[in-house]
């Protein structure tokens, strides 16, 4: 077999390791000479992955048992929901950052359920960099943003002082730098792009905030259901949750956050430094705010992108189309992807390089 | 491998050459040389697992494409605030049976959120009957029924004739018998019971009942952008979409639903022929409405549970165990268990009779 570079925006890559061994679960998990597909959740088994999985997440965010960890379905995008039906109060507010698609719906959503403030937005310019300087208000019931933006390549390089707690949204690039969890309120993630296949969200959130909306709430809309039942308050994602676990562990196994950082900014700097020298490319966010995770980057003449197409397609690249929102190409370098597979990307930006220009 | 006899009650055994089916997807997806779990649920390849997967259940269902599919996360205990949360209108009314307490969990949400009717219970016999011969008001936004109760094995044998839209929680026995999709408003299925893994539910609604209520609804709670968005309005969960259509290709290439009715009542027969003919056991549930995927069945003597129980152990079966709710034992026989697992439980019945009658 071919090897495929995958540079997906997600779901994404993940390791070969991990992929190896999530196909075994579904033959023989655990020696139990039984699928994970076909085993009660509340099985001793199951139940031991649940509980290591939601203690790695604790311990990769250096955070204690004040917070709660969970493994919800549905998406980030009901997170984006949840998020103001359980947090924001009747006369309450909350605070948002718009650095992109992701934060506007999460802001649509809250605007849904009570007064909601944008306190800074990079629309004016396609969101191609992350506002600073903004004002969070003391008296918002919290503040919510987004760590790294997918579609347009751009990251939160340093995170505010908030006087609230903080509601991060960190789907696309959870795990890939150190961050001290103990700075937000709530940290939450949708698994496929960067720690495990799709049909998961993390949600970690600390117990001060759990309870805080006086609103009446259905219980599978209820944080509070949620933590009570341990995160099986009913039958969770089994077989996306034992994935997000393999991945965790492989990213503990080879040295953890502070590994990973490390190799995601030479895989970054490889890719922004050919971006930068090639006389044929430029990159579409602002450098300072350049995300280590999605590598945005467009032709001087987009006439040349069917030629640049072909031979990527040669090289067995493959989701390097960059989103309709910017155009261009997208490389998404999430954590499990191999520095070669970037290496392979550069030399044929250089080989296409020599042919045009 | 000694082979083991799965009785479990969900997440529940699936066919074996769909266990390998998904185990080889995770290495290496329709020879695309990528995972399952890394590609884009945007990929062609993807989107064709999708529209099968919805089209397959208009097919088993019979029903046309006034009827939309959709595969959402969140488990039926989402379903159980979403049915209410759309379709009770802010001045209308909503009809309940109930068999048990999933019925109880999705009465307690509809509660909630309006007028809601109980029509008829069975809770007077811990729910060990099927109500019949209530009324359901004419003047209802829909009726909700659950069609076989896991917990106490009782299963709905006639639908009744509704004068008003009937949505049925058909998780744990859903495509296991000829049921015409058309009779109702809306159907849903946590897959993990008898179509697949835990970690999607697939909603079949009609497209008279979308956006009835007058509610202002959060997104991922709308059944109307999950259907404009095709069911990939989100990253759907795509391993457990796809492990689910593998069932279902499974079902039909060996005969569909008439044929699993019939081998799902010979296996039924069997176990339940045991449980009447055998000294040392009874059923729990009321013979008419004996459930053909969950059967329910106690000791006479309680205190012979340990040597029964050491028995059918070394038969290598497992997960009879019945609920902390009915007690005693359940075998769980869904449309992937062999009878041969269903012969095995009958032997170590016979066995233990002859030992301690």
């Amino acid at each position: 077999m071919k090897k495929v570079h995958n540079f997906s925006a997600g779901p994404g890559i993940l390791p070969a390791e991990v992929m190896k061994q999530a196909s075994e679960a579904c033959i023989n998990f655990n020696d139990l000479n039984l699928s994970l597909l076909e085993i009660s959740h509340r099985s001793k088994d199951f139940e031991a992955v649940m509980d290591e999985a939601r203690n790695t997440i604790r311990e990769l965010f250096g955070v204690n048992e004040d917070y709660s960890v969970l493994y919800l379905g549905g998406g980030a995008s009901l997170q984006f929901g949840m998020i103001p039906y359980n947090l924001l109060r009747s006369n309450g507010k909350a605070a948002y950052l718009n650095t992109g698609v992701w934060a506007t719906k999460a802001i649509k959503e809250a605007k849904m359920l009570g007064d909601t403030v944008v306190v800074a937005s990079s629309e004016d310019k396609n969101f191609n960099y992350i506002p600073k300087n903004y004002t969070i208000p003391a008296d918002a019931d919290y503040f919510h943003l987004t760590s790294n933006n997918t579609i347009y390549g751009t990251q939160i390089k340093q995170f505010p002082n908030s006087p609230v707690p903080m509601v991060c949204d960190m789907s696309s690039d959870i795990f890939s730098r150190k961050v001290d969890g103990n700075k937000f309120g709530m940290i939450y993630a949708g698994a496929q792009k960067n720690m495990g296949p799709a049909g998961t969200t993390m949600v970690m959130i600390h117990k001060d905030l759990v309870g805080k909306s006086d609103r009446k709430k259905l219980s599978m809309m209820d944080y509070a259901v949620h933590i009570k039942g341990e995160s099986m308050y009913n039958t969770p994602p089994v077989f996306p949750i034992y994935v997000t676990l393999l991945t965790l562990r492989w990213l503990k196994k080879n040295g953890g956050v502070q590994w990973i950082e490390k190799v995601n900014q030479e895989k970054a700097d490889l890719l922004y430094n050919e971006i930068d020298r090639n006389s044929l490319f430029y990159g579409t966010a602002e450098k300072e705010d350049r995300s280590t995770m999605n590598i945005c980057f467009l032709l001087h003449k987009t006439e040349l992108e069917p030629e640049f197409d072909k031979l990527w397609k040669e090289a067995n690249i493959s989701g390097i189309r960059g989103h309709r929102d910017v155009g261009g190409y997208r490389a998404s370098t999430y954590n499990a992807m191999p520095i070669e597979s970037v290496k392979a990307l550069v030399e044929v930006m250089q080989a296409f390089e020599k042919k045009f220009a």
